[in-house]
Parts: C-alpha cells; sequence; structure tokens
C-alpha cells in the first residue's frame, strides 16, 4: 500500500521524545494512508502563545520546511496559531496545512455556535476570519499561559471548566485553538460535554488528507 | 485491517450500475478505510435540481436511512443539496455527511475567495452560509438543467466555460455545488485552470473521515 510522505513540525522545543512524537503518534492511529516523521523548531521552550513567540517562530519554520521539502508529499505545522503557513503556501510546492484554519473550518461540519478553547488571549485571527458570527465565544482556561500549562492536573480542571462555560453559554461544538490539547488528551477530559469536540490533530490530518487526494487526482 | 462500514446514497435513481457506484468507486480509491456499499433512492431519474426534486427526494432518504442505520458506522447522502442532512442528525445515532457543507468548508482551506459551479438557479444555502463574504460568485454550465447533462459532451465545455468565468472573477479556488461533476470526472478537465478545486465525492469522503474519528477518539 502506497503511503503520503508527511512531516510535521512541533513549535514547541522538547528533547522529551514522548512529547515530541505525541501529534504523531495520535495521527499514526488514525490515517494509516500516512508515513510520518516529525521535528521541532529549536529554542522555543514554551512554544507559540503570544505574539513575540509568534514572530521568532516563523523564520525557524519556513527554514525548516525549505529544508525538508523534498522528501515529503506534505507538511503539517502542528499549531493552532497557523504560524508560517500562508508564507509556505507560496514558498513550497508540496500542500501545507495548519492545525488553526483546520479546526475552524471543520467545525462548522459539526454546528453553528462554535465555542473555542486555546492559551492565547484571544482566539486566533484565523478562526474569526473563518467562522465570523459563527464564532460563539472564547476561553482560556485559567492561569494556563503556554502548552505546557495544559498538561498540569491544574490546566486540566481548568479545560473542563472553560468547555462547561462555553457550552452554557449556548455552544453546539467546541473547537480547539491549541494543539497542547491534543497532546493533553482534552478529548477524553471532556467525555462528560455531550456536544462535539473538534480536536487539532485530527482536524490537521483531515484537511492534509483531502490536499493529498485532491493534488493525487488531478495529477492521475 | 478494520474498516468503517460506510454507506452512499444516491440521490439520482438508476439501473446502470456504472453510474450507480460512480462515487463508491472515487471513495474506494481514496479512502482505504472505507467499506463501502450505495443504495439510489427510487423514481428520481432527474435526481435533484429544483425545490420540488429537493421536496421529493428527503422522505425517500429518511427511509433508506433508518432502514440502514443498524449495518452501517456513517452514512453519506452523495447530494450537494445536503437533502436530509439536517434532519437525520436528529434521528441518527451514526455521524451524517452531505457534500454540500463538506465542499464548503473544506474550501476555505485552499483560498478566500470561492467560486462554485451548480446546477440550481442559484448556489445551494449551505454554501452562501457557511462562505459568507468568501462567497465569489455562482455559475450554472450553459444549458445544463440537471446531473445528466453534465455528462454530455456540450455539458462538458460548459462546466470548463463556467471555470474559466469564475476564475477570471477573481475566484482563487473552485467548489463543486453538484456531485454530478465528481461522476462527470470534471476535475480532469478542469487540467488547465491552475487553482485548487475542489471535489463533492471526496470532500463528503474527508469529512465522513473526520468525524468517524472523532467518534472514534471519544469512545476510547
Amino acid at each position: 500500500m502506497k503511503k503520503y510522505k508527511v512531516g510535521i513540525i512541533r513549535v514547541l522545543t522538547t528533547v522529551d521524545e514522548s512529547i515530541l512524537l505525541s501529534h504523531q503518534e495520535i495521527l499514526s492511529d488514525f490515517f494509516k494512508d500516512f508515513d510520518l516523521e516529525t521535528q521541532c523548531i529549536p529554542d522555543q521552550y514554551e512554544g507559540i502563545h503570544d505574539d513575540k513567540t509568534l514572530n521568532e517562530a516563523v523564520p525557524k519554520i519556513i527554514k525548516m520546511a525549505k529544508d525538508w521539502e523534498d522528501r515529503l508529499d506534505g507538511l503539517i505545522i502542528s499549531c493552532a496559531g497557523d504560524p508560517a503557513v500562508k508564507e509556505l503556501k507560496n514558498i513550497l510546492k508540496i500542500p501545507v496545512v495548519g492545525a488553526g484554519h483546520s479546526v475552524a473550518t471543520i467545525s462548522r461540519n459539526y454546528g453553528e455556535k462554535v465555542g473555542i478553547i486555546g492559551i492565547e488571549k484571544e482566539a486566533p485571527p484565523t478562526y474569526i476570519d473563518i467562522l465570523k458570527d459563527n464564532f460563539l465565544g472564547y476561553e482560556k482556561p485559567n492561569k494556563v499561559e503556554n502548552t505546557n500549562d495544559l498538561q498540569t492536573d491544574e490546566g486540566k480542571k481548568a479545560i473542563v471548566e472553560s468547555a462547561k462555560k462555553l457550552k452554557k453559554e449556548g455552544a453546539d461544538v467546541l473547537a480547539f485553538a491549541c494543539t497542547g490539547l491534543s497532546t493533553a488528551k482534552a478529548y477524553k477530559l471532556l467525555r462528560s460535554i455531550d456536544i462535539p469536540i473538534i480536536d487539532g490533530v485530527i482536524a490537521e490530518g483531515t484537511i492534509m488528507l483531502n490536499k493529498l487526494i485532491e493534488n493525487e487526482m488531478r495529477s492521475e
């Protein structure tokens, strides 16, 4: 069986293999057509959580993507802020997918009023741009300032509180705006919330597969 | 390898196996996780192409879906008008996907200005509802009145003309609003149009897979 070679760029620097490969492991469980490999950008131990850390990450992602392109069919930037995704669409020949636009678009197949949970002060601009008046509200879990804070017991409790609040406000679907929520397996924490939950890593995998298929169809 | 049992409801009545199974064949080429089966609704030889044919189709689709649900993991209504999809979401326990909302949402991962090609007088309401000001324009290929007209030489020429017109008007992505365009393999006709083309059958397969994965994750 032919597989698509898909690269994953993590925007969180880590030497812990279980964290480094956490998105790859989720994708390999559900997307059997992908032959996956992961790299993380250097010197970014708190990932991307504001404009400063975003601006620092973009040139690192672009360099890594250019160096890697020749060996890939597609590239996932596994971050809901979609850092460097627009730039790379004009630079690379292979499809590039970020978690943010993937989650935002997919959420509308599940509901009309999208509640968003993330780690920045406000919802990433892509979500607002795509959802427009289907954006219901945004919550940053209490005391969570970066992706690492989502992995603690306190962080996990706060995620559940955010989800409950958004549901109470009328959300009929919850969309994650941080792939750290995938690492934390937040969808498991939210079992009791009986509305759909759109996971960033599953969403980026879904849109990557769509782009690879569209490419293949056109080149047939 | 475990496969998802996915049913496809065709809203065009046909005894021609090659037409009946045309969507199933596209899906089976690209979605190896699906174990597919197709049924078509009765007495609808011109498919759905206006309000009257839509209203006739809805109860037939609902009956077929209810009778079939027990043997399926997911159900695709393979039509861009998403007939009965909203109703079935409240009736069935398995995920239900239509081509329309799938194409509309996925198109925004490819571009900002979405040009739509379909066979009704206007773009299906789901497309407008999802795309809002990212909807650039709509074209019905000249003299095409129903899905069968898309399969003729004249129909195929008219599809290319519609695509060229939308691109000239500024579309940066083309979205199909009729799955008859998948049957006609319109993406092949449009090789010379160098903007992305979102195929309805590939889109509905993509969103079906996303929903099956999300379901499986939550029940793990």
